[in-house]
This record gives C-alpha cells, sequence and structure tokens, in this order.
C-alpha cells in the first residue's frame, strides 16, 4: 500500500520554465488523492521561496512545506554542527545562508551548484581549506541537469575535482544520500518501504531512493537518457510523470 | 649500473622562479659526469621555449632538447591521429599549438592546466563534447602543484571532474602514463631499468616511473607531503636533488 509520494523537481515536473506535459494534472491528482507529497530536489541555484513561485508561476499547486531541497539539508547540518563555512554556492542561495556567508577563518567548505562562481580563484580557495583539513560538505554530486534540451554541468564533477586534488571524501547530504530520503520522510510519518520516489536521474533519484529503503519509478523525461533503466532494474519504468500516477497512484 | 636520468622541474630544480638551493650544481655534476638526461614535465602553464628560457635564466645548463613535455606528448598524439581537438588549454600553450585551435567542428578535447580558463563555460563546454563522444586527451592528472610555499589545483582535478561528468576515461599522455617515460626514454636508446627518475610528485614520478619499470627517487622538495614514502615504499628517498645525485649518481 503506496502511503507517500516524492517527486524529483527538474525534468519530472518541468524542464526549464516549462512544464512537462500532464504533470500539472497529474501532482493535482495526487494532491487530490490525499497522498502525502514531498518535493524533494538538489536544485541548488535557487532558493526554497524563489523554487516555489516558479512553481506556483508554472500552474504546480503546492505548498512551500512541500519542499525539501538539499540546500535545506545542508543548512540544517552546517548549523546542528555549530561550523563556519566557506561557501561555494550560487548567488541566488545567499539570502538563505545569511548570517553562514564570509566566515573570517572557514572550518568547512559548503558547495552547491555555483555555476559561473565554478572558476579556478574560488576552487582553489576551497581546495586551500580543504587540505588544512576542512570538510567537504556537497549539496549534491549529480553530474549534469537538462535545461531547454541540453545537458549542462551540475554540482557533482566540482565535488570529483575537489575530492581528487584534496584526497578527501565529500559528504552529499543530497539525493542520493539516505539521509537525505530520511529527513524528507520524517513529518511524514511513514515507512520508507510505503514511499514511491518518481525521479529523471537514475543514480540520485532512483538508485538513492531504492538504497534508503523506498519504492521507485524512473521517468523518460527531463536527463533520462536511453538504457539508464538497465542500471536500475527492479525500478519501475514510465514515460513521464503522468503515466507513473496514472498507473501506481 | 645507472645509464640515463630523467628529473622533474617544478619542486626539484626549483620553487617557482627561484631555483632549488643545490639544484643547478647538482645538473651540471650530472652533465659533467656525461648523463644523458631529460627533463620530464607535466607543466603546461607554459610552452616548451619558455620554460628553457626560465630555467636557463635561473642558472640551469641545459640544452632545449633535454626538455620533454606533457603538451609535446600530446601534440605528437594528436597530429598522429589526425585530430581536431577543442584545447582547454594555457594562453601561454597556444604558440605551441597553433594550427589546432579554434577547429568548427571539435572530435576531441584536449585538456591541460588551463589556470584561468577552467571556468564554468568552458568546463561546460568540453562536456558538450565529451557527451557526443569525443575522446578527452588530458596532458596530465596531477592533482596540484606547489608554487612559492603554496599548493594549488593542477589539471588532474578537472581530469576528473569531466570524467565523472560524461562518464568517460581520459587519455592521460603525460606523466604518470607509461607512454610518456617509454616516450622520453625513446631517443636516448637506453633500457627503463637502468635510468633513474627523480621526482618531488609520488604519484606522477615515481609510481608512474615504476609502473615503466624505471628506477625512482622521491625528493622531499616541492609538493612533497610528509609521509608520501610510504606510499612507494620502494622508491629512493632524498632530502632535495643534490643529495640523490651525490649517492646515486
Amino acid at each position: 500500500m503506496l502511503q507517500a509520494v516524492l517527486l524529483d523537481i527538474s525534468g519530472v515536473l518541468c524542464d526549464g520554465d516549462q512544464p512537462i506535459p500532464g504533470a500539472r494534472e497529474a501532482v493535482r491528482t495526487l494532491q487530490d488523492n490525499g497522498y502525502p507529497l514531498r518535493l524533494v530536489t538538489n536544485t541548488s541555484r535557487q532558493g526554497r521561496a524563489a523554487l516555489h513561485r516558479q512553481l506556483t508561476g508554472m500552474g504546480f499547486a503546492v505548498a512551500p512545506e512541500q519542499l525539501f531541497t538539499a540546500p535545506q539539508a545542508v543548512l540544517r547540518h552546517v548549523r546542528a554542527a555549530g561550523l563556519h563555512p566557506y561557501c561555494l554556492i550560487h548567488p541566488e542561495l545567499e539570502a538563505e545562508f545569511a548570517g553562514l556567508l564570509d566566515a573570517a577563518e572557514p572550518d568547512a567548505v559548503v558547495l552547491g551548484d555555483a555555476e559561473l562562481r565554478f572558476d579556478y580563484a574560488h576552487l582553489d580557495r576551497a581546495f586551500q581549506l580543504l587540505i588544512q583539513g576542512a570538510p567537504l560538505i556537497a549539496m549534491g554530486d549529480n553530474r549534469y541537469f537538462r535545461s531547454q534540451g541540453v545537458l549542462h554541468l551540475d554540482a557533482g564533477p566540482f565535488v570529483r575535482a575537489l575530492e581528487y586534488a584534496a584526497d578527501t571524501t565529500a559528504r552529499v547530504l543530497g539525493k542520493p544520500s539516505a539521509d537525505f530520503f530520511a529527513s524528507a520522510l520524517d513529518d511524514l510519518g511513514v515507512d520508507a518501504g510505503s514511499v514511491l520516489m518518481i525521479g529523471d536521474d537514475v543514480d540520485a533519484d532512483v538508485l538513492g531512493a531504492q538504497a534508503a529503503g523506498l519504492q521507485a519509478c524512473l521517468v523518460r523525461t527531463g536527463k533520462y537518457r536511453a538504457g539508464d533503466e538497465a542500471r536500475a532494474p527492479s525500478a519501475s519504468l514510465a514515460a513521464d510523470l503522468a503515466e507513473a500516477v496514472a498507473r501506481w497512484c
């Protein structure tokens, strides 16, 4: 018995600022059918408030409380651990990270999809801190994302770059970490085994969810590339969110 | 019986533009004792001519023919294979790569230590080509280099970033590849086993040389960090080039 649903956003609900056909109706069906819902995303190019505005602007009927983002997971961790990080993050996240920027003597490195801030000077600065022993905390290690038909570098490649340079291992707090899925389920109060995660990223969404004990469905929209399903043979497969909801919810 | 010597440059002969104490005299001793000599480097922030000028300017008595660089190894490979690469390289290498820049439809990606050109736009462009099937050819995969007492990111982290993003494996033509050492020995006409490689990089210099059948000596100058020798227990160890030459040459 399915008791709750987690949805990835980019590539499942929308592609850039365009809703994927049938996705708005599918979300409405889930809400109407009474499924507790969380939109879970590693997106770190915008804050939660902006993301919510964007989704409602595209016609998705979701509440801010139904969004659970990797930057929020990182914020929670950094505050609980009392860290003063060097934040290599997107300018759009600065409001959410207010009070945590410009640490005089950083004792950690926080890395999101910093986009244009991924340049030699910023990465070299992060490297200097890592070799002094600062831990590397990443919002995600996604390889790429898809926008308007084109794949672009996500945060993951830069996580791997810094791990290799400083011979360290990042703590990834976004998908596919089990911690992330557990946090998202926390206030839903349901067992992982009764929750379905629907996503277009076979690593972060599907394999991550399965490793955390959830059921998973891979959709062939967004960043999906032919053959991805071979890497997660026990996951469900659907053409898009509309088909996934019609079949299993 | 030692028949020839290979020397790394940065961190062995000099640190930035400063000769390491005793290194000039050690090179002179090697030349006086008649050892065929090659200075082998993955440095890709400057061309071979500029590198030679810099070395003679610091007082090292070496001929241009005694320099063997990773950019040269890449040039040789790209020309032999008839490739038209997208070159993510340092501006200082452009003269050496004249005629290979600005390919209209690149069919390969060549990556060196591009320094400030390692930004999101250039890396994303390289990624686009790699996922279309272009091979990734790297001048080296060194983690970092040391300049004026500070470690900085080398090309390796960016190789790892692109490999991860595009799910590919780079062909590394600089150290530690066996091809590189074989090429450097080619015109010396000696057996690998009778050649000593002296370097400060336990991966690229020492383990690479040993894997290619050479003898190797790790010096505790340059990027050497305490404990590196534990990773190459069968290599010789010396405080610096002067001591290595005094002991073994």
